[in-house]
């Protein structure tokens, strides 16, 4: 038995570090000082090259063989941005909330990570933290490098729970047990620049271009599956060559993004798109940039840990959704049934982000009850 | 009789003088010091203030009473751009070439009406010469600024010759007895931004402007007429509120432009826009700027003694055309009968602007023959 750790200070003193993707500013420096002494080995690694990084990286475990059970989480933040009433990187309780760039997305869920540590010690098997400092940048040199790292060493997990804020409404309701893919695009219709006055020496890409926009939201994807909604495609931009009141523009591009679900592949959307472009724009061309595929934890074990410590600890009885932007579940998912749940959403990414200091430590009881339980 | 002036040593003085629109540059005291000699009378005044202006003007006259034949024209020039084999500013005879910033647009021509009045001294009646320094920028302070000065003196010529560089193959073969007019509209539909992995929450505004401009290309506006071509419109380019990849933006803007000939009016081409945005999108708002009104010389004596004086100089038979950007001619309209006739206009606006030696004397000598029969 360790002595308890305060979620909540331990919260405000990750936030205290400006770690701005790709920077750590000593936040993992923290982490690892509260994480020694509950017996956590600890292994810190840096990935990736400026300008996305050097990005830092800890993989700290405890205990040996099987089961192993997984937190997962980042510690960088996006920039705090113009506007807060306070300091965002000077944490503050006022009334109830612990204010702080992080305090939401997702220092608060890694403090709870620790806390649940130190609150359950006893256990059989490893539990282990994998935390990166690249979720909220390009994602390139985090999670998928630790991934990497532990392949080497043949460290599998059975089961991850994510800490990302999930929760809407209050602590609990909101369980994510998959993601829809995204898939960005860059529809590009060529044409022949010239000048208004002589449209017959010249060929506008714009009237082909909305021709195509049309075909492609006529479109009808899927009608959603029992675990996911139906995928989506929204035109995100639009940009001509030229912006001159006088020029007939040489191209014309439509950026797109489609969030979908299971039932599709990344590349297959790609192909569909490049074959509308084809049909309705001839000559146009496709850039697509694959995000993420869709991905789903089919029910078992860690729905019923995660679902019955919610319901133990807070009497809420959790959604199971696969809603909402993706998360680095995307990459998890290759070794383990995975879900994300954490602490109520609302403020994340926003100006005067906030977290109640009851969620926090809500959410810490959850976590060691779900650990407890895992391990048993 | 004066002394015979040489228009092109005389558009090389011009041309030294670097007069980007709204700068004369001295432009205009060169310009004096060849007109008084020739017995003119000169008004040099400036209208409008920064950023567009001051702009300088002039209207010189010699002669008095009927018949009043005017040569109008501009010494503002566009700027000269990166790349030019010399200095665009230091006049040069190279082959058989002058070259240098407004050589074609259009300080040849009004060293050419320099020269035409120089070699016609002995007639009845008015010649005047009404010269703007804003023709090249926003057309505010130059053209409309003359008439209005005019119009206080109650001076009204009976005919006006534009200088403006119309010939295409070579010189003679284009006249321009009007112009089509134009307008520029911005038809932004709204939406409600959302992030795209909500769009319940947003409502995407490009496709319904996708339909709109499907529905705007397939509005047929007229066969054109005899002396027009057909009008045109043209979709100059596309904008979105925001351009992230995850964000479904909040409006989505089309710029377009209509070329229209006289079988229309700005103002009408404006409402038909405005009734088609309403019924594609509604809640669509327009916004619109008409630069000018079609407008069109009737067949009649200015016509004659231009294609006459073309084909005794060159032998060349003139089409007439009303093709093309816009002039000064759209205002100078209504005044009385106005036609375009000045050097092939191949390099103006381009890098190594030139006009060629003997086109600048024989627009010259042109210029003479129709000055002497307007006012015999
Ligand atoms: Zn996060
Ligand atoms: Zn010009």
């Amino acid at each position: 038995m360790t002595d308890a750790i305060d979620p909540v200070d331990l919260t405000a003193r990750l936030i205290a570090c400006p770690s701005i993707t790709p920077r750590s500013a000593g936040v993992f420096d923290v982490l690892e000082a509260a994480l020694k002494p509950l017996g956590f080995e600890v292994h810190r690694f840096f990935a990736g090259e400026a300008p996305d990084g050097p990005v830092e990286n800890m993989v700290a475990t405890r205990g040996s063989g099987g089961p192993h059970f997984a937190f997962a989480g980042h510690l960088d933040v996006v920039p705090p941005g113009e506007g807060w009433s306070g300091d965002p990187f000077h944490p503050e309780i006022r009334g109830n909330l612990l204010y702080g760039r992080g305090a939401v997305d997702m220092k608060g869920g890694v403090a709870a990570f620790v806390a649940a540590c130190a609150a359950v010690t006893d256990h059989p098997g490893t539990v282990s933290l994998l935390i990166t400092g690249d979720e909220e940048g390009p994602a390139v040199h985090g999670t998928r490098a630790i991934m990497a790292w532990m392949a080497e060493r043949n460290i599998q997990p059975d089961m991850i729970l994510i800490g990302e804020p999930t929760s809407e409404a209050r602590l609990g309701d909101v369980v994510k047990i998959g993601r829809r893919g995204t898939v960005n695009m860059w529809v590009t219709v060529p044409g022949v620049q010239g000048h208004v006055a002589y449209p017959h020496r010249a060929e506008n890409p714009v009237p082909k271009l909305a021709r195509l926009i049309t075909a492609l939201e006529a479109v009808h994807l899927d009608d959603g599956t029992e675990a996911f909604q139906a995928s989506n495609l929204e035109i995100t931009a639009l940009e001509t060559s030229s912006r001159a009141t006088n020029i007939i523009p040489g191209s014309a591009t439509a950026q797109l993004n489609i969030r979908f679900n299971n039932l599709h592949r990344g590349e297959e959307l790609v192909a569909l798109v490049r074959r509308i472009a084809a049909e309705h724009a001839p000559g146009a061309t496709v850039e697509a940039k694959i995000s993420g595929e869709a991905f789903l934890t089919p029910p078992g074990r860690l729905y019923e840990l995660v679902t019955e410590a919610i319901r133990e600890e807070t009497g809420v009885e959790p959604t199971l959704s696969t809603s909402g932007g993706t998360s680095d579940g995307r990459f998890l998912i290759a070794l383990c049934p995975v879900v994300d749940f954490g602490l109520p959403n609302a403020t994340m990414h926003k100006l005067d982000e906030a977290a109640a200091v009851e969620d926090i430590a809500g959410l810490a009881r959850i976590y060691a009850r779900i650990l407890r339980n895992a391990l048993a």
